[in-house]
């Protein structure tokens, strides 16, 4: 269904915002769908959903949680039983009114996420200490109405993992929380090759209806943050809203102490604004549809068949491994597949033309950074590997590098909105704690506090909106 | 979360749906929603349908297919364009009226099927037949507005996937809807170990919007039978309702042929029904979301700590290969593990005692027939897999001759009404291919033409209802 380069996209220097939208349209990641801020994820984009969930979906089982699935839609009622669970989401709600013919008695929203219907099956399902904890996930889509949408990062329909437990202390639901967020954030590194922040939310930017929420937050090339994962230690606040009790060992009740957690295809979009560059998308070898594509070089007829042969070979001995593709086609030049493979991202490249084939070799070129390495035609799944791996770990290397280059230590204020207009990225600044401080620096300077790390960030200083003291710092940033 | 056998569950014998409605509660398969007509699929049910969703992902992914995700939200304008189908869904239609605290200006359908808002794509990616043939698949939730529910069989919401893809010809269309249907005959037989009947449907009987609709039908235990996937030529009618066009090789304007197909969670329930038996479920080994469950046996403590670190070790060593659940609850007899696994239809149950420790044995049964086997330590995973083998072969043999048992040939009206009644199961009959007949016979004895087989049954006779001239024979039951 490719059509072709009808037109480059517009540079990231000139315009992040368009290079983003223009390109994962033209990768054909993505359409938009008909109804206001709706997306269709193509097949292309599909596929990195779906080996990113196969990944983390392994994570997920090996530390003993189950898959389920609730219903899409919820009583409008249920909603309402967590007081900051509605007001948070109230905005955001698409309600049937009518099914079946008929005006409903009650109307139903479409979830904005399941915390209501799990907490009314968990009421259902839990009676004993020997019941706990319940450790569930659900893939699932879910509906919010959101102003302002982008595709993959903010979309009105969306699809995310979410998961649900119960536990028999706050300290244990606490762990639960920290335990997913390690989840998150090795995912992050080690499969998409985006090295993160992680930490606590503030309260002005906790989860409705949750005790505490922990983040992990990834800078975007345009120097702006993206919250990536978010983990939620929930208190005993949904089990008092739909009456989750458990028997304790010792014959009293007790409500259950409960966690939420989720990420979302939001991520295929951090995918293109972490990697990707002015010739298009670029995928870690980890999470690409394509890990290796094959392109033949000829000029005549007699070379051809040789070369096209040599490439089928090829081609054959790597499926089994990797996900390779093989570009025979002969109405197209090499150099127009070049163009199309790096716009749609595929870490490596396996050129072959005739002095290719004299010297009984491959030319591989990394997406990356179109380095060349010559491979003997002997040794190619065994150097496709190390190449794919070096890739992904050159990558996250890279992700690193521009972590640590753009994360700047803001004192004096006025400096920090200089440096925040003209280089963005993360700031390590002190805050005194107060939300006044907070807002302040939001409504001034569009930069929100990203998240309170949770370790090695003890220290006294002075507040960066005032000067009042301060123990800690924080990370800010402006984020999407 | 087992709360044991608090009661036991009603016989097939006395009351199937009772026994079929009791059954999947009891084995926590699933539980009612608070809508009307939802369901939750709970862990141990989500589990054999993921186990089902990988194998089946894998078999349309082989043949070519691509998965992709479309919105759940559809505007209503959307279904109206092709008529059959409108006609179809709107009795069943969930419609949003009102989003992010607004009325919509144009009510949005909670997709039912997506066909309408896939073809709407088509018609934007489609243009030449370079593009062509298109193969898209989705794993998706739909929303239908039942009457009459069944927990998996029939509900509000379902889960399921949803072939769609578009053609050349019309030859190439229906070329595709027939691999599809064979891909879910080979699977209902060699994954769930339910052999089916397959054919087209009639007139009457078909998908809204089709031109052809085939389908695989299944045979439960109480005689009756279940649709339990469908494949549809859907001729050109959306290509043209939402002008899908391509331009040919020699430069003129054509509309696609197209198909779609499904097969969704009423799977699960299919399992149930055409496996289980008054002890519980039985789950065939390949989608059984535990296939091996070891208990041990002892009466002393002595015994216990020898045997409980033998039934360890041995699960320790088929952990890899198999899914198996180790039971080593205290509180709880062996004789009442013996019953809840029964109950959730683990296939292979591994016993170990006292004197099996001392031959250096373990002892396994079989959920199918309670047959028991020694089975020698030292041979114990090959001895495992050649013994799930056998029940998965035995289990379609088993389901092979009780559809061949319970397939009758009618002839006489009367006869086969009579049987229709005390026998239930399917039946071979002549059929004139009058809709009046068809009507008749369905509204007479509550029977359908469950599918006209492609192949074999070419053959003279005289109409089942009436004394007109057949030429071909086709599949009748009562079915769900």
């Amino acid at each position: 269904m490719a059509k072709g380069h009808e037109r480059s996209i517009t540079p990231q220097s000139e315009d992040f915002s368009a290079w983003y939208n223009e390109l994962v349209l033209k990768a054909e990641l993505v359409d938009r769908g008909p109804v206001r801020g709706t997306m269709v994820i193509r097949p292309y984009g599909y596929r990195v959903w779906e080996l990113l969930q196969a990944d983390l979906d392994r994570r997920i089982k090996e530390t003993g949680h189950q898959n389920a699935y609730f219903p899409l839609l919820i009583p409008q009622s249920y909603l309402q039983r967590e007081a900051e669970h509605v007001e948070g989401f109230a905005p955001e709600l698409a309600v049937v009114t009518h099914a079946g013919g008929k005006e409903l008695e009650e109307p139903l929203v479409v979830r904005p996420t399941s915390e209501t219907i799990i907490y009314a099956m968990f009421a259902k399902w839990i009676r004993s200490y020997r019941d706990l904890p319940v450790l569930i996930n659900q893939w699932a889509n879910v509906v919010r109405w959101e102003m302002r949408t982008r595709l993959f990062l903010r979309t009105t329909e969306f699809l995310w993992q979410e998961g649900h437990t119960a536990h028999i202390s706050e300290a244990e639901a606490e762990q639960e929380a920290l335990t997913i967020l390690e989840i998150y954030r090795r995912f992050a590194e080690e499969q998409m090759a985006i090295p993160v922040y992680t930490g606590m939310k503030t309260d002005g930017e906790r989860f409705a209806g949750a005790l505490r929420t922990f983040s992990i937050e990834a800078l975007m090339q345009d120097g702006k943050a993206l919250q990536a994962g978010t983990s939620h230690n929930l208190g005993q606040n949904f089990a008092k809203a739909f009456e989750v009790q458990y028997q304790t060992r010792e014959g009293t009740w007790e409500h259950v102490w409960s966690t939420s957690w989720g990420v979302s295809t939001r991520l295929v979009g951090a995918l293109v604004m972490a990697h990707g560059d002015d010739n298009g998308v670029n995928f870690p070898p980890r999470l690409a549809p394509m890990q290796v594509v094959i392109v033949p070089i000829w000029k005549s007829d007699e070379e051809k068949s040789r070369i096209a042969e040599a490439a089928r070979l090829a081609a054959e001995e790597l499926k089994g491994a990797f996900r390779v593709k093989l570009d025979l086609r002969d109405e197209v030049s090499p150099g127009w597949k070049f163009n199309e493979w790096e716009l749609k991202g595929v870490p490596l490249r396996l050129e072959i033309g005739p002095k290719d084939l004299e010297k009984d070799q491959l030319m591989a070129v990394r997406r990356l950074d179109r380095r060349k390495v010559p491979v003997p035609r002997a040794a190619l799944s065994a150097r496709v590997a190390s190449l794919l791996e070096e890739i992904q770990k050159d990558m996250l290397e890279k992700g690193r590098a521009f972590l640590r280059e753009n994360t700047r230590e803001a004192t004096d204020y006025e400096q920090f909105k200089r440096d925040l207009e003209e280089k963005g990225g993360f700031f390590r600044a002190h805050w005194c704690g107060s939300a006044d401080c907070e807002k302040r620096i939001k409504d001034e300077t569009k930069a929100t506090i990203r998240c309170i790390p949770l370790e090695g960030n003890r220290e006294d200083g002075t507040c960066l909106r005032r000067d009042g003291a301060s123990r800690r710092w924080v990370y800010l940033a402006r984020a999407y």
